[in-house]
């Protein structure tokens, strides 16, 4: 059994559902799923993690299958109560993912770092892959638009994403580490591979990609492979291609592949986007084209296994 | 109509029912129920204030009607959730009762006070009468026990009053000023009558006698008159009876008007205790014998009727 290890760099539903595909593939020991930290924030009190929970939800089986986020069958009792007393309830906190908040918030004000408590949250969860914040230290993410900044969440829930986005900022992530385990295995030169999973590259991967060492380790000479989370020309979920035709950029695969020019080796399009390859291919990026809308857990993983089986092919 | 103000002392349970008796007989403006604030504390990072939410829940109809605190119908899915993560579950925190500790919390951390939040949260749940917390500064009761001192709710929940107590100690009481609604009262002249409801004597009545100025109140001429939480020789709920035992005075209505020597001027029992009238008579107390069990709206309602009679026959 190697001790190479597969990092895939995920955000928010689409990451963390192609990132469940690749722990269905890969045994824990050769997958290291590091996670967006920009959209995290404290509200009421509680410290969330949207990116993390979705991916730990997702793995563990418990996410809602309509949303891809918050827990399948949850209530919402908490919610209406505070509705009653006239408190904040634009940010919907279910019952059941309250108790995440709750214990995340009080490790974190007894010193554990985030590291720490995604790891014991996961083993709590039974999830044995290895889900890990990019850093622990946090490092928001400011939504510049139009009508000024706006912090994260404001812009994405509050307000629906419905300002013009004119550009993000990553506030103190020059300063941040990366997560000590993710620091060990980049130092360990024990990342062979790694997978940018289909998540808003804006938002989701940008941020990942701003902790210093994350950027140097994808140039380095291990191959990289880009999922595309737009396909025919819009995104899945999410604002991607709101946000791109806002910055002035087409929302087509082949803008999709220009923003990672210099990290990403490979790229992997949807069949719908294939008459694309053909330029992507030219301007000397290894392509592969399959079904990358995962409407099923088969898809998820079949997903994973092709791209995987790709990403193979590009290590020199 | 009277600017003249019935002040009522409230704990836990028996208090808050005396207290949403008085309610049903005063209107608004001439009752102000003072809560203890001895028993609050922070967990997992929530301000939680056991008795407010006790008399608030009552007040508003909310109050589960078999435990007398928590919200009748409640659900656990939060705590469920919270098990499972491994996170403390001996603090019950209900799903629409967490909805009151955020909110509190997020009002305290944005600077509101504590007279402010609760005047807020009353009026989010109907609630028309004035429940205020004796102090806005916490006054965290501490319980001393033979196996050393101990946080209010881990004596109380955590080890359910299973350690003996030696005495009780209210710390920072001596710094702390009345609460702003109680103190305009007070130094207004507003008060004509006290009525210390049927709480625990150490840790629901003497926290709030410890907050400088509230005894003086009381020892000054207006009634004031105890309702006995001791009714045959043991407590209706909770340790009151226990913790008489354990500070080596039997448990009697006798000894409960000891107490509070000084400060009544009457006393009301329930008729099971009729025989030790007389000898609470000889000692100088006014005597009301009635039914203070409280097992219905209407005793609980005929109770305050009859304690306001009782109490208007003191005044000068």
């Amino acid at each position: 059994m190697s001790d190479m290890v597969c990092l895939a760099l995920a955000g928010g539903v689409g990451g963390a559902r192609m990132a469940h595909g690749l722990a269905m593939v890969l045994p824990p020991e050769e997958l290291m799923v590091a996670v967006n930290i920009g959209d995290d924030f404290t509200h009421m009190g509680l410290r969330i993690c949207p990116d993390l929970d979705t991916v730990m939800y997702t793995f563990s089986g418990q996410a809602d299958p309509e949303t891809g986020w918050g827990i399948e069958g949850e209530t919402w009792n908490a919610m209406a109560a505070l509705e009653n007393l006239g408190g904040p309830t634009w940010f919907r906190l279910g019952d059941r993912d309250l108790a995440t908040h709750l214990e995340r918030t009080q490790r974190l004000a007894a010193g554990e770092t985030l590291s720490d408590i995604t790891q014991h949250l996961s083993a709590a969860l039974g999830i044995h892959h290895r889900i890990i914040p990019v850093s622990d230290t946090p490092v928001p993410t400011v939504v510049e638009t139009k009508d000024g900044d706006l912090a994260f969440q404001d812009y994405f829930v509050k307000l629906q994403c419905d300002p013009a986005v004119t550009g993000f900022r990553f506030d103190g992530a020059s300063g941040a580490m990366p997560s000590p385990p993710l620091l060990d295995a980049m130092t360990g030169g024990k990342i062979d591979a790694a997978i940018i999973c289909p998540s808003n590259p804006y938002v989701s991967i940008d941020p990942v990609l701003a902790i210093p060492g994350v950027q140097e380790l994808l140039k380095s000479d291990i191959p990289v492979v880009a999922v595309s989370p737009i396909v025919g020309g819009t995104a899945i979920k999410g604002p991607a291609a709101k946000m791109m035709a806002e910055l002035g950029i087409a929302p087509s695969v082949a803008n999709f592949a220009n923003h990672y020019r210099g990290i990403a080796d490979g790229i992997v399009i949807d069949i719908v986007d294939e008459a694309d390859a053909e330029t992507l291919r030219d301007n000397g990026l290894h392509v592969l084209v399959t079904d990358t809308v995962m409407t099923t857990d088969v898809i998820r993983k079949s997903l994973a296994a092709d791209t995987l089986a790709f990403t193979a092919q590009l290590r020199g």
